[in-house]
């Protein structure tokens, strides 16, 4: 049974925009006010009618609200999360913060994070035959290629900000770190010259909601 | 020359995503507050080392801030414009709220306006050989597949709603407005039977912001 007021996540241990979720509740000092379901997505407890309930398009992470309500799209959880909880901001508070934040989030998604998935799921085994159900090989290794400009475009940031966004620990970090995880376990090496986006990420991961998952 | 510190946007008249800045500047009755200057796509103004300076994905819209940043990406740029100009709220208010709006706006750009862009660009003739170097049909006929799933979706919600999130209106409506435009352009007709989201656009178009633009 879930408890009435508190929030819960449904979550997959060891998938990236999960982790983004439990990234974000640890930098609110919030990891006790949360309560954590796994979720067995190998067992395909994702593509069940009791699931699709909380989520219609099936995917992990969903947050269950203190209002009760479902919610899913891990920036639209970070939202919550961050309007919820007090605790630094990891959405920005000015106007341009928040413009800078939300372009660099979504520039993480879009060139590295989500593109690294495609490649994972139509270009290698991705998580096997029971779930990969249609693969386009061709467009998965056009977005390897868009992942690879991606990680120069970020190290070419990286170069003069020692952030991500608006020169800020943000969400957008948590988003790239998490991309930079996802494409290396998918086979897709971080290549050795982006030097000032290896030595993002090793400053990074010095951070307790990093490194005690 | 540009003016100091006014707000400038950089948009292509006709094109879905620049559209939903025009919208959501006019729901802030703003739009005497904001220059406007055309981008001419079709002639690659948007593929020029001056563009790419503004936004190096190479897209339309930009927007030149109050600070003399640069922002791109349409929901960060929402974001911006909602936090920078008073009026009602078109990302929320409350933790909720957020949480709701930014999930709805991000299935109405993945199921509907990016699935459709994706089929255009992809599976037709898009934009012109000048401008479409890379086409993938097969994943542009799939993501038609995801479009139309889409707007099923859509259509069921608002069965039991009269907004696409949080029962009041806001920038997922506005996406999901042009979503169906861009649908239309591409040849993808809205099927005639999902009458909750026809009734919906019917009752939109009349709003301030969609028909005088
Ligand atoms: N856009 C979604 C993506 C969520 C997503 O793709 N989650 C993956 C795990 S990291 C998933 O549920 N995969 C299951 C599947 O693909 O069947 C978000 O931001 O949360
Ligand atoms: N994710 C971007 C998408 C912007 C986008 O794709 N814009 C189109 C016009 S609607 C464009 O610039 N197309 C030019 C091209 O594809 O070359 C956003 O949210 O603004």
């Amino acid at each position: 049974m879930l408890s009435e007021n508190r929030i819960t996540l449904f979550e997959t241990t060891g998938f990236p925009n999960p982790a983004r979720i439990r990234a974000a509740i640890a930098e609110k000092s919030a990891l006790n006010d949360v309560d954590f379901v796994e979720i067995d997505v190998m067992n395909l407890e994702h593509r069940t009618d009791q699931f699709y309930a909380m989520n219609p398009m099936g995917t992990v992470p969903v947050l269950r609200t203190a209002e009760g309500e479902f919610i899913s799209e891990s920036t639209a959880i970070t939202e919550y999360i961050d309007a919820f909880f007090a605790g630094p901001s990891l959405t920005g508070t000015t106007p341009l913060e928040r413009g800078l934040i939300h372009m660099m989030q979504r520039r993480a998604e879009s060139m590295v994070l989500d593109a690294v998935a495609t490649y994972f799921h139509h270009a290698t085994q991705g998580l096997g035959p029971l779930i990969e159900k249609y693969q386009c090989s061709e467009w998965g290794n056009h977005q390897k290629q868009t992942a690879l400009s991606g990680l120069s475009y970020f190290n070419e940031h990286l170069n003069e900000h020692s952030f991500v966004a608006a020169d800020t620990f943000s969400m957008a970090d948590i988003t790239l770190f998490y991309g930079l995880a996802f494409a290396e376990f998918s086979g897709l090496n971080i290549p050795a010259e982006l030097t000032s986006l290896i030595a993002w990420r090793e400053e990074m991961a010095k951070r307790p909601c990093f490194s005690n998952q």
